[in-house]
């Protein structure tokens, strides 16, 4: 199942997607996709309704509508570090014996195909493709990797924007470098498990103005989803509906020689078998038009 | 103006301190004192309304209530490192030329007198007198600090609960070991800023059993709240009802010699000048007892 919200901008409207064409607004039965929602484990009967939805014939086009986040913003943002071997060798840093957690402001969420804002000042803003998690259920000191998984609801692509500069020069952690708005795009759709199938092999890309940047594939992870939600749970309690960005593959502006960051008028183009794409133009620092 | 949330854990009740021992209820009016409520500006009108309940009569007392924390889970919980000169030289680091920031997870919040957990497998666990800000309205990109003061709905006393090892050996970055459930003791009153007076003059003291542990005053912060608000909107969003704890004098355990940590059966009492005096009994790892 693929979970949508369509429509503009604080107008989105919960539903799930039918084909490329077609959605179930889903709004009136569930609300909207978030923290209330994913803990009423309401997601695990959203397909009997859509079957009857769908033979009834109250299907709508997409045509013509934004793609929001697939979810609405979440308690919290939760980030791994350096969790691809090759993009901890690009970026210099040895890989970690244990996941590296930093986070992001909600606030930073948008949709898959809205513009990315570089922010004001900076000159080293850079991209990462990742693969997201949306929790399903609160979690707290999950016993194993089996229930970590029970406690997944669904997949969803991301591009973990990032401040180089801000993120490791500017007073040690990295949390300052990745919560400017607008630096957390996410989906198209949400994903279920069983759709997705094997996740720890999904092909992943990024394009920047049609070149790519980046390639990979969710093999090449060092801790994969079920790892790190149990292991997470065990510093910290995942809400329902909250997000974990995974970490990103190579291929990141910091690491070309010499590095390339976005400027503005940039379109950068992601994808993750399974999950969609998404499409975001870069605006320009707009203190520097004034 | 002292704002309160009085009841049971989820069914705290909105209200106004009149004195320590009677409060004027407005959650009919203000549901709750969240996100939702500082940011409708509905703060800078609640004296007319308190004070016509109080010539109303309409009051209760404050016995045998619960204190919760004085606001909702905010969007975010903001956390500035090495605030203060003297505690930066008792951590062994230097002062920081610009804020250090990190995150602890919003769901850390509790009530001013509600007990402290060890997490499990935690030995050092420490604790931290701080100044919280509660932010007061949407604030990106402000362009002075006398914009940061107006954002600023009022101050707080929390206590910014650390896992030391977690925080610094466990793979890079602070907010492992800052989030862990009860971490975050804030109350029992959100003081608005005409009521504090001077905020880089407040007294603040920690006891642990009795024993004076941490004793310091505002007057030695590095950066204080108007300089963050004003800092923290160049790089991220803050929304209304954000919480910034803005670091801890002199005294934690892990300054002490040998680091001296928590292990339960403690009380701790936290008090800062104009903010109240908050009490929490610690809890052993429940792990351990299993």
């Amino acid at each position: 199942m693929k979970l949508v919200r369509l429509g503009d901008v604080g107008a989105e409207r919960a539903g799930v997607l039918v084909d490329d064409d077609t959605f179930v607004d889903l709004s009136d039965l569930v609300g909207d996709f978030d923290e209330a929602f994913f803990g009423s484990g309401k997601l695990a009967s959203l397909d009997t309704v859509v079957a009857q939805r769908l033979s009834a014939g109250k299907t709508e086009p997409v045509a013509g509508r934004r793609f929001g986040a697939p979810f609405a913003r979440p308690h919290q943002i939760l980030c791994i570090g350096l969790n691809y071997t090759d993009h901890a060798a690009e970026s210099g840093m040895k890989v970690p014996d244990e996941p590296i957690l930093f986070t992001k402001s909600p606030n930073t969420l948008i949709g898959p195909n809205d513009a990315v804002q570089i922010p004001r000042g900076s000159v080293t803003t850079d991209w990462e493709i990742e693969l997201g998690i949306v929790i399903g259920k609160r979690s707290s000191y999950l016993p194993n990797e089996a229930e970590a998984q029970a406690a997944i609801a669904g997949y969803v692509l991301v591009n973990d924007v990032s401040e180089r500069e801000w993120q490791l020069e500017r007073a040690g952690q990295w949390s300052k470098g990745k919560s400017a708005p607008t630096f957390n795009p996410a989906g198209p759709y949400l994903v279920t498990p069983d759709e997705v199938g094997d996740v720890m092999n999904l092909d992943m890309s990024l394009d920047v103005d049609g070149v790519r940047r980046q390639t990979g594939n969710t093999s090449t992870m060092v801790f994969g989803p079920a790892f790190l939600v149990h292991y997470l749970s065990q510093f910290l309690v995942l809400e329902p509906g909250d997000l974990i960005n995974t970490g990103t593959p190579p291929g990141v502006g910091l690491g070309m020689t010499p590095p390339t960051y976005l400027v503005g008028g940039e379109v950068m183009t992601l994808s993750i078998s399974k999950l969609g794409t998404q499409t975001q133009r870069v605006l320009a620092d707009d203190s520097k038009a004034k």
